[in-house]
């Protein structure tokens, strides 16, 4: 083997994931693409709102070229900074400034800066199952370890009960996804209110910090009148981690931010590596023409009208039908109980009514799986006869009506 | 301190770049920015070419706004990847296939792939100065050593005769700029010839590969009729890091690509862990509508009109009056030796008549300074007056005629 150690690891476990896709591609060559109900993908089915087209035109027609393709402050535009503070500001009553923000490749730009801003190799950074496994991946790219904190599968709010026993003085920082994928789960002002409590004696009982890493790509994204608590006004050391991708239908461009609120212990030194970071992980700054076209839509509303009307037929549907679901109040994802505790047999039986459902063990939460309803509404209706006849192959009723 | 050691090294050196930065702004509040002249950033000066707006115009008319900004492979369109490997056999007379090319975030992103796939803790990476310093950081960020053959200041040609003196069982790499940044040295195939014969025999010797990471934004910015050899032409383990920063003056976008030619060693095992690093780097792919971009723009000459009449106007002027200068053969960099050991007391006498220079210590190369001569010709002939005055200073003739 030429590669590392830890990329073998790494290498071995992507074929996972790589082996999911190649059997829907497998499955719709044989059956036909139209046939194959793919609940796999997190890609956003909504298209991007008429306003980031808008935004594009008027900045290409408008400025100076070198200007929209060119370098800037590897934090990214001053005029894109001090708008993404003031619309933060100005919907939640923060205190963020043009020092406080830095334009980013993404949210998974922002959380490799702050891993690697934080890290010597083996610090430990905490993760509550079920969590989005790239995680592991980020956390080992600086030598840090994972400590997966198991999930409360009572309401898939944060284990906290069991938080303390995992934090030893290695731990650095813990990863916080508000909406949570793949649960779909929005962690309460309560919880986060109760998360702080702990952290404070926690970090006296160490002796330094543990920075809470919130990953905000579907905070927009939430139903049933919930409103996702603002992570900065429960959780002192916290970085916030946010994306444009699922907002406002962008994920391929990779643009987000990372917001940093002066609240936080060692705000000056923190804020200073962050900036080199961006720049050392070569992301060198956020894409161009994106900053500026993002700076133009940050106060669009997320029409969640679509992804509503999914998350309701399925989660109606297969509730009805006998699966055990949690409710999803956020992000687009619909987490079910495996009829069996081996959920990857589950997996398996699923797919031979061309059913593509992804095993929970990747996101620490063996026994589940999660089924991505960013899709055509169209095709939930279609492969309902296919969950119908699953359900009644476990002895479920399998009986729905829509 | 709260960040991490290794980040805590990268912010102190950090801070000399700033500080440049931040002197030549307090210059230009005192004296007025028309009277600094700021040979220290490498921003593109020539606008993009007009094919670049033209592609984004179509593109955005003809295309799916889901797919122009959606996710897609993690190393890019197909569509992209396969123009992109057969621009490169079309020009090179290479046999890349899409699956040897991955869409990067810029060369930056694909030196940072490579170096996360093959570095282990403590694996040495070799750079020849003068280099490009942030290679130290990209280096830094797996917990690698960067190793540093001093540089032959001859002709600034690969440092060749004390090579093997360098090379190790640790040896996993080395990185190799042509054109160079910051000598504006072109590595003819001779040099490449020889590199590959003494790569030949330190391989049998440590017992394993060293892949050469050849990092190319510059090699399309060549000058006198000089061609840049195709590095994959002349050295077998070598991986190729392109960005259309300079080529297309595109440096914002953050877009570029990664070859990877069959020949190498261990090609499978590469390829597959070079696709999972751009994705756990949290590159996850290259800019979505800025591959498509570049797609239309593969076969465009780079107008190096504009660079060249700087370069000689500059060199012609510089060595007139008595500095001694690398005559620069590509890139838009001049390298110049200080008339004093110390280039920093250089640097320093240079500011008092507001010439903004590189120390070249950052670039491994102490005794010389860096000029980028990307900036209009108006900055460069108004600036001559001040050089000449610098030169006399120093006992110079500090005469020229343009």
């Amino acid at each position: 083997m030429v590669i590392s150690k830890n990329m073998e690891n790494l290498v071995a476990n992507s074929s996972v994931i790589r082996r999911l896709f190649e059997e829907g591609v497998e499955l719709a060559a044989v059956v036909g693409k139209e046939n194959v109900y793919d609940y796999s993908l997190g890609n956003p089915s909504v298209p991007p709102p008429k306003v980031v087209k808008k935004a594009i035109y008027e900045i290409l027609e408008s400025r100076d070229d070198n200007f929209i393709h060119g370098y800037m402050n590897n934090s990214g535009y001053e005029e894109v900074r001090d708008a993404v503070a003031q619309s933060l500001n100005d919907r939640f009553d923060t205190d963020f400034v043009r020092e406080s923000i830095i334009m980013t490749a993404g949210a998974a730009g922002a959380l490799n800066c702050i891993l690697r801003t934080l890290l010597n190799y083996k610090d430990e950074v905490i993760c509550f199952a079920p969590f989005f496994g790239e995680y592991r991946s980020y956390i080992s790219n600086f030598g840090g370890e994972t400590i997966v904190v198991p999930a409360d599968t009572k309401d898939f709010q944060l284990n906290l009960d069991v938080l303390d026993d995992y934090i030893n003085e290695k731990t650095k920082a813990m990863i916080i996804n508000n909406p949570n994928n793949p649960s779909g789960a929005v962690y309460s002002a309560e919880t986060l209110d109760r998360l702080q409590k702990l952290l404070e004696a926690a970090e006296k009982r160490i002796g330094h910090p543990i920075y809470v890493i919130s990953d905000e790509p579907y905070r927009e994204l939430v139903y049933d009148g919930v409103t996702v608590p603002f992570m900065t006004k429960h959780i002192k050391n916290c970085l916030v981690c946010y994306s444009f991708s699922k907002s406002l239908s962008l994920p391929g461009e990779r643009i987000g931010y990372l917001a940093i609120p002066k609240q936080i212990d060692a705000y000056e030194e923190m804020q200073a590596a962050l900036v080199v970071a961006n720049r050392c992980l070569g992301y060198i700054n956020a894409p161009s023409l994106f900053q500026l076209v993002a700076k133009e839509c940050l106060y669009e509303e997320t029409d969640v009208k679509a992804y509503n009307e999914n998350r309701l037929l399925l989660y109606n549907s297969l509730t009805q039908m006998g699966f055990e679901c949690v409710k999803p109040q956020g992000a687009f994802y619909l987490f079910m109980k495996s009829p069996v505790p081996d959920e990857s047999q589950f997996v398996k039986e699923a797919k031979k009514h061309n059913l593509i459902l992804v095993s929970a063990t990747t996101f620490g939460c063996p026994g589940y799986v999660r089924l991505a309803y960013c899709v055509s509404n169209d095709m939930i209706r279609r492969s309902l006869p296919a969950f119908s006849a699953l359900a009644k192959s476990y002895g479920m009723k399998g009986e729905y009506s829509v």
